[in-house]
């Protein structure tokens, strides 16, 4: 196998997908060498296809087709047009289009503060929502970040630059899950919950 | 992401890779779409260059180059090569190869009979296997294959096809793997090591 340099470098562009280690990598090369239906070429024509047809949104980030830039979500009609979520990677939007939950418009950063892997706030796309905020009339920025460190730093320092803003700012809400039990729920949710108890009306 | 059918295709081309379910292929789609390192270009590429660069040996039908065929492991000095090794598929070719455990030549079946899945004797390249006898003097055939039913059912069949031909039919050994203990193997391989036992010398 050590001379078959196609091979090789197939493995190791396989090896670069997420959660692909080097032994599924060769596993998968392997199967699309084998593979007698032209798998390789049905998926290298795939990806061509995607590149050229895909692209992210120039207004908040999202996947779209590459014709239809803004994406729909930053176009059509949206009752809470004036509310901007802003979420770390277009993937987020998907989730958070498929719950219902939301009707305004969308903000990918494309990523979050990590100073271990070298994302500091210039590279996310801070300057273009501060834009927005403008642009739109944007009243209320509401943040929809996940519950590690670095979601916290990137909220933070979000609540620090929006604060000389006039706009309200709110994040999502912590919790138990949806049909969770106390009994299961680990100390670090039971935390949040606490922190976050409302007043029954 | 209904409408993004550059996308939908991607997705449904990464399905189809080996212990690739649905969601791990949304999730790799979306990585790609969000990789600014270029991934998707470079993953069709080196797709589009394992499928030009890359076949089988028309011979013992090993992955090899395009412009060396037949394969380096066919043509080049082996110490056994009157000694024809029988196994499914080019990865089993690779492994004994490295365990170097072996010198004579390969022949891979590229499939096993399997009713279930449609694959019958007629599909294997066991005709081949049987010009090879001749053609290179082959006075020992080594079948190297698993321990399930189909690996079974394919020895089976290749033990009854030979029967018939002036050569020596070997398998490799069943037993416990090295560095294995008694007490935590599973019955299925006890059996097998217990039937397989061999004189001490």
């Amino acid at each position: 196998m050590n001379h078959l340099v196609p091979l090789d470098n197939l493995v190791a562009a396989l090896s670069r997908l997420p959660g692909i280690g080097r032994r599924t990598a060769e596993r998968m090369a392997m199967a699309l060498v084998q593979d007698s239906k032209g798998l390789m070429r049905i998926l290298a024509n795939a990806l061509l296809e995607a590149d050229d047809g895909i692209a992210n949104c120039e207004r908040c980030g999202n996947v779209t087709l590459s014709a239809i830039n803004p994406c729909e979500l930053c176009t059509r009609h949206r009752k809470d047009a004036h509310v901007l979520c802003v979420v770390e990677s277009p993937a987020d939007i998907m989730k958070i289009e498929e719950s219902g939950g939301f009707q305004g418009r969308y903000h990918a950063l494309m990523g979050r503060i990590s100073p271990m892997s070298g994302t500091g706030a210039a590279d996310l796309r801070v300057d273009k929502l501060l834009a927005r905020l403008v642009d739109e009339q944007i009243t209320e920025v509401f943040i929809a970040l996940g519950t590690d460190v670095e979601s916290d730093a990137t909220a933070s320092y979000l609540k620090e630059v929006l604060s000389t803003r006039n706009v309200k700012v709110s994040r999502i809400a912590y919790g138990l899950p949806s049909g969770s039990a106390i009994e299961y729920s680990d100390g670090a949710t039971l935390v949040k919950a606490i922190k976050g108890r409302q007043e029954v009306e």
